[in-house]
């Protein structure tokens, strides 16, 4: 098999995306070549602008060749992946699917290599690619295998019930998954935003209930709150919703955020408040996500783009700027 | 049934500690009367001090009389009591005996009062009362009722299991419990201390692991922890501590502290660590902790003082200055 060589973009200092060509050698046995077709654009894409690595970690595309030992996927079949770590298949956490957890752990199929999703092509292990249910479309699988992910393993992993009282806090690329995800588990979804223009769609998505919260001081909403997903670019007024948290409820501060965490602390304490740091999930539950997300429907609301350095530029300045709705996607056949 | 008077010992502005006289009518149908042997003296109770209301809330007696409805407890019978919580018998939570999560929850047998266990006697409905297994004697369970319950709520409630690595930060009060229990459940226990001279009985309580920390500005402890049970009295260096936190693992900061819990952002976040608040057990859980003390012969290590307005004063003065080893127990005997 000849050598493989395809088109990828990386970051530069400075910011600007930089076209290139990455080669990869001939497929090893458990390896899969797919034609990208779709790439979300996440949130923490734009903390890798700057560096000299092939973006893109929500990739979606078609399998154009498989190696001599996969087993899971042929020719034509749709792929997608996001932030997965290798199995160490050594520790108690990797033996039990939950790699996701391993000491050791180690990204796989982003950032640390010269493949990404923006790009023609990647290769991948067979192991850490996901099918996509025939339910889903491409462009909307994409924002799925990161930031869809990574709202539904919080609920998932961490015990939410039917019966729980959901608050989310922000509709955004990870809050109207979670509106939508929490709504199917059949949860009361609680919805706050700086924006009351957003509280028709919150509606169409599953809330339950919207409170607007500019310039609120203090929130009244009834019943107390199970769990909190805090799904906004910055921390918010802690005072405000620990007032309106249940004992023994939960927060998940899913923002990624440089700095501390910076909480009262008698609340916490004193109404045995769980504070759930979280990722993205491992192999199983991201599986489990997508059958539970074809199965009910769940689907991103998308803005597309060229999957081009023009449309990447674009598409992270907009993001940047806060002015997606809700998750940008990448599209190979408008470039 | 004539009225009942009792001697009781209430804080003040200022901090003296004032000895009065508490009045109870004749018992209610389900009330018991205790004469009160032993008071355990807790950090929380320093900060009641200043305040007009009887103090004490880890109270041990012996039964005198009981009310015409009464069924779980005799005449002579031993009797102790922590901080507990009414059942609202109205919601999920207390339904399920997990009172202290109840939302309208309001405390019962504390200072809520003009009863509590720095007192002569006192009266309480036998719900809220704990039997003394013959296997613990009153001075040793006093400290029981409020401390050593919380430490085990913790470790019991939130899930730590017996194959866990469990990290205890101050061997004090609530930390030489932490040692005891966590051993007991058959974990790895790793302890660590600002003083080294605490190294042999932190091994005698069953320590597997001991690092002295002054100064220290990182920690070498091979294997990664599943849990930390934070003691102190003040919060520690995060940073250093979440250096050696297992993906997914809890902090509990069992510290009761004023102002703003204060960690580094990121690796809550990469490392899903759960920041756990945890306060004393709910019935159910201080029963089976009771229970749990017994077969396994965990005690405190204490030190008696007159249950008296100079035994209150002076146990009160030497444990603000950290000069207790581990718990004072006020002692009526010695009165």
């Amino acid at each position: 098999m000849p050598t493989l060589e395809f088109t990828v973009y990386k970051g530069s200092e400075g910011g600007k995306i930089i076209e290139g060509t990455s080669v990869a050698n001939a497929l090893a046995p458990n390896e899969v070549l797919i034609k990208i077709t779709h790439a979300g654009l996440c949130g923490t894409d734009l903390h890798y602008r700057g560096q000299d690595m092939v973006l893109g970690h929500e990739g979606v595309g078609v399998v154009q060749q498989i190696g001599t030992q996969v087993t899971h996927f042929k020719v034509g079949d749709r792929a997608g992946w996001g932030y997965l770590h290798e199995s160490c298949m050594n520790c108690e956490n990797c033996l039990t699917g939950d790699e996701i957890l391993c000491p050791e752990r180690h990204m796989y199929g982003t950032h640390e290599h010269d493949r990404g999703a923006f790009a023609s092509h990647a290769v991948w292990n067979e192991s850490y690619l996901f099918h996509i249910p025939d339910e889903i479309s491409s462009s909307d699988a994409a924002p799925m295998m990161c930031g869809g992910a990574t709202v539904f393993n919080a609920l998932e992993k961490y015990g939410v019930r039917d019966t729980d009282r959901v608050g989310v806090v922000g509709v955004g690329g990870l809050g109207h998954f979670a509106i939508q995800i929490a709504a199917k588990m059949g949860c009361e979804v609680v919805v706050f935003s700086s924006m009351e223009s957003k509280k028709e769609e919150a509606i169409r998505l599953g809330a339950t209930e919207f409170y607007p919260i500019k310039g609120a001081k203090e929130l009244k909403i009834g019943k107390l709150l199970n769990q909190l997903l805090v799904t906004t670019s910055q921390q918010p007024d802690w005072d405000m919703y620990l007032s309106i948290m249940a004992p023994g409820s939960t927060i998940f501060p899913l923002t990624v955020s440089e700095g501390e965490l910076k909480l009262p602390y008698e609340p916490i304490l004193v109404n045995a408040i769980r504070v759930q740091g979280c990722i993205c999930p491992s192999r199983a539950i991201h599986m489990k996500f997508l059958r539970f997300a074809a199965f009910h429907k769940i689907k991103p609301v998308t803005q597309e783009f060229p999957l081009t350095k023009k449309g990447i530029e674009e598409a992270m300045d907009r993001l940047d700027k806060g002015d997606i709705k809700y998750r940008a996607v990448l599209v190979a056949d408008k470039a």
